[in-house]
C-alpha cells in the first residue's frame, strides 16, 4: 500500500477573498470533489490552534515532528534544499546578495536587499567570496552557494560555533534621500552574540568578518563593474539570516519503513523533506511559482511511485497568489491543480492499492495576503479511510467533515491508513 | 451520580472489514443506537492523531494519564494484574515458559515460545525455580508467578536494579531441520544492559543466570518428563522481556473522590486499572476471549455500583477476532455486547442517575489484524451529556457526532460529567 502526500501552500482562504467566497469555494474542482466522494475530510490546524505558522514549521509539523522541539530557524532546511551538505553541528544561514553604500568606518545603508534580484554572475561573486572569507577564522569551513536570484546560503563547520547570533540584515532599505530616521534603520546590523558564551561572540565576529569581507571582495568586482555601468544595483554585501542548526529528526524510513520522495520546486521544502530522510526527485518544469507545469509534477509522482512507498508533492503557487493579494490568480491555479495535477494522478493510480492526502501547509487569505493561523481543508481518500458523505472539498465542507479536527500529523495518519506505523507500548 | 466506562477492546474498524463496511457498521445494535439517541458521540484518538495505540499506552491515556511520560513497559501491569504485589522500583517482566534444545555451551534454540501452550504443572516448575533462582543474586528478591497457559510474570526486587536491559527472548522460533539462518535468529537472546551502569549490568547478568538456572531446574523435572512421554513440548526455559517498572500514578479516588473498580477477564486491562487505584472484582465468566460471559460481566457492574462510583469494564472478545482477522466473528460478538451486555446493563441501571461512556482503545481491523492508529467511536450517555441528534453507533456516525474529536481522557471526561472533576486554577 502507497501513499502520496499533496500539499498546496497556503491553500486556504476566508470568505473575504472574492465575491464567491474563498478562493477554494469559488474554484470548479470536479476531480478533487469526486475524490471528497470517496473519501474523509477535515479540519487541520497545521501547527495547533490559533497558531501561525511559519512554511517550515507547518512542514515539520505536517510532517509528524514537533516544530517546537526540534525547530531553531529556517536557514539549515534552505542549506539542504539547494543541494548544500549540511552536517549536524554546522551553523545555517539564509544569505541574499545586496546593495549598500560606499563602507567606511559606520556600518553602511542598505539600499537594495536584493541587488536589484541580480540574475547573472553570482557564481563569480561566491567565488570570490569564498578566496577572502576562509581568512576571516582558519579552522572554519567556510561554505556559501547561490540559489536563485538573489538568494543564497551560507554554512559554517568548525569547532566552537553557535547558532545564537543575530542577523546583520536591517530588513528594510533606504535611498540617499530618505529621512535620517529611515537611514539609520537602513544600516547593516552588526551581528551579536544572543548567548552569553564563547562560541556565540566567536560565531558573530565571525558573521561581521564575513560581511565586511564580502564587501570588499565584491566592490570593485567585474560582475558589479558591468552592473553599474548598466545602471544597475550591484551585489556588494552578503546579508545572513535565520541562523540555525539541522535538527536530528527520525527519518521516515526508519519510523514507517518506506522509501519517500519529494517532487518539490521551492528549496525550503525539498530540505524540510530531505531532513527527514526523504530523497529529493528532479522535475523539470516544477518552478515553485504560478507558471509551474502541474502535469509534469503529477507524472514524477506517478513514476517515482514504481520503486517509493511515499510520494510528497508540493506545489507553491496558491501561496504566491495569496501573498500577492490576487484572488482571481489563485482561484484560476487551484482549478490548474484539480485538472492538470488531480485529474491526471488519479487516472492514473489505483486508489484501491494507494492512500492519498491533501491539504496546505497554512491559509494565505487574499486581503491578509499572508499565513494566517485559521485552520486548512485535509482530505483523506483510499481503501482504508471511512468515508464520510462529503461531495465536495474546500473549507466549509472540512468543517463538517467526518474527521473533525486535529493538528499537525498528516503524514502519519496516511501511513497509518497504509498500515506501516510503529506501535507506541505493547 | 455514578460512572460506568465500558471499553471494547479494538472495536473500530474500516471500510474494507467485509461487505457492509466496519463490523462495527456491519452488526445490528438496537441496545446502542437507543443509547446514541439519548447521548452524544465523537472521534477518539486513544492517544493522539496518528499514533497507534499499544493496550497498555491506550488505557493509560483514556484513563487520563500520559503514556508519554509515565509508560515504561508491559511488565509491571501484568504483574500487577495478575495480583502479584508490585512496589515502586521493583523491575518487572513479563514471562513466558518455552521450549529450548539443549543447553550446552552456545545459547540454545528456541523450538517453542509457548513451551506447547502448557496447562497443567506450571505451580510446580515455579517452584522448583523459585528452590534455586534466589541464588542468582542473594540481596534481590525473586518473585515469579504463573497466570494463564504459557504466561506468567516475574518481579525482582532490591538494591541496585534497573529496568534497562534487553530481553532473552528472540521472538521467533526454529526447528532442528530449520534453515541456519532462521535457527541462528531463533538463539535464546543474552540480555544486555541499555544504560551505562552498574545497576543495568547487574541486572542483565541476574536475567542471564535466571535463565540458565530456569533450564538447570527444569529440564529434568517430573512435569517435563510427563509431557516428553506424552510427545508435548517440554517448559524448560523462561523467556522474560518487557522489563519495566510500576508508574506511579495519581489515584482516581484522590484526583475524583470516587472509589472506581474494574471487571476485566484480562490481566494487562486489571494491571492498569489496579495501578490507577481502583479494585479488581472477580467475575467469574469473564474470560478475556470470545466465550466470556457478558450478561455475568453486566451483573457484577451492576452489583459493584452499589458501593463504587465508578465501574471499569473491559471486554477483550473483539479485538481477538479483530486479531484473528475474523470478520464475521468481530460483528457478532458486538452483537453479543449490545444484547447481552447493553441490554441487560440499561434494563437495570437509572441513566438519570449514571453517567456511561463506551469506546475502544484502538481499532483492529481485519484486513491488518492489529492495533491501527484510526480514530475510535466514543459516546457518552447521561443526565448532564448534550444530545447531539445522532441515532447510530458507529465510525462513520461517530465522525459526526457532536463531541467532535478528541484525544485521550474518555475517563476525565465522564467523570467531568458526573460533577467530579478537580478544578485547574481558581
Amino acid at each position: 500500500m502507497k501513499a502520496i502526500l499533496v500539499i498546496a501552500d497556503g491553500l486556504g482562504g476566508r470568505p473575504s477573498d472574492g465575491p464567491n467566497g474563498s478562493c477554494l469555494q469559488a474554484a470548479a474542482t470536479p476531480t478533487l470533489d469526486a475524490l471528497a466522494s470517496r473519501g474523509a475530510l477535515g479540519l487541520l490546524d497545521p501547527i495547533g490552534p490559533g497558531i501561525r505558522p511559519g512554511s517550515d514549521t507547518a512542514h515539520l509539523s505536517i510532517l509528524g515532528y514537533n516544530p517546537s522541539s526540534v525547530y531553531t530557524g529556517r536557514g539549515a532546511f534552505e542549506c539542504l534544499g539547494i543541494g548544500m551538505d549540511v552536517a549536524c553541528g554546522d551553523v545555517c544561514f539564509r544569505a541574499n546578495f545586496a546593495t549598500v553604500e560606499p563602507w567606511d568606518d559606520a556600518l553602511p545603508v542598505v539600499t537594495d536587499r536584493r541587488a536589484g534580484r541580480i540574475e547573472t554572475g553570482q557564481a563569480e561573486l561566491a567565488a570570490a567570496l569564498h578566496a577572502v572569507a576562509l581568512k576571516a577564522a582558519p579552522d572554519v569551513r567556510f561554505e556559501f552557494a547561490p540559489s536563485t536570484e538573489h538568494r543564497g546560503a551560507l554554512i559554517l563547520r568548525g569547532p566552537g560555533l553557535s547558532r545564537h547570533v543575530s542577523e546583520n540584515d536591517p530588513h528594510v532599505e533606504a535611498s540617499a534621500d530618505d529621512t535620517e530616521e529611515n537611514r539609520e534603520a537602513a544600516r547593516l546590523q552588526r551581528s551579536r552574540p544572543l548567548h552569553d558564551d564563547e562560541a556565540a561572540r566567536r560565531t558573530a565576529t565571525i558573521v561581521n568578518e564575513i560581511a565586511r569581507r564580502s564587501y570588499e571582495a565584491w566592490r570593485e568586482h567585474p560582475v558589479n563593474l558591468d552592473r553599474e555601468a548598466h545602471g544597475k544595483h550591484p551585489a556588494n554585501v552578503l546579508l545572513l539570516r535565520g541562523a540555525s542548526e539541522l535538527p536530528k529528526l527520525e527519518p521516515i524510513g526508519e519510523t514507517y519503513g518506506v522509501r519517500g520522495a519529494v517532487i518539490a520546486g521551492g528549496a525550503l521544502y525539498r530540505g524540510v523533506a530531505l531532513a527527514a530522510g526523504m530523497t529529493s526527485l528532479s522535475c523539470p518544469g516544477a518552478t515553485g511559482g504560478l507558471d509551474t507545469d502541474l502535469t509534469a509534477k503529477a507524472t514524477a509522482a506517478i513514476d517515482a511511485l514504481e520503486d517509493h512507498g511515499l510520494i510528497f508533492v508540493h506545489i507553491k503557487g496558491t501561496d504566491n497568489a495569496g501573498h500577492d493579494g490576487d484572488g482571481e490568480a489563485k482561484r484560476r491555479f487551484i482549478e490548474r491543480i484539480d485538472a492538470e495535477f488531480f485529474a491526471r494522478l488519479i487516472a492514473r493510480i489505483d486508489l484501491e492499492e494507494v492512500h492519498l492526502a491533501f491539504t496546505g501547509d497554512h491559509t494565505t487569505p487574499i486581503r491578509f495576503g499572508d499565513h494566517a493561523p485559521d485552520p486548512v481543508p485535509v482530505m483523506f481518500v483510499g481503501p482504508n479511510v471511512m468515508p464520510d458523505g462529503c461531495t465536495r472539498f474546500d473549507e466549509r465542507a472540512a468543517g463538517a467533515g467526518g474527521l473533525g479536527r486535529f493538528s499537525g500529523q498528516v503524514l502519519p495518519m496516511l501511513l497509518g491508513y497504509c498500515d506501516r506505523s510503529p506501535k507506541f507500548g505493547s
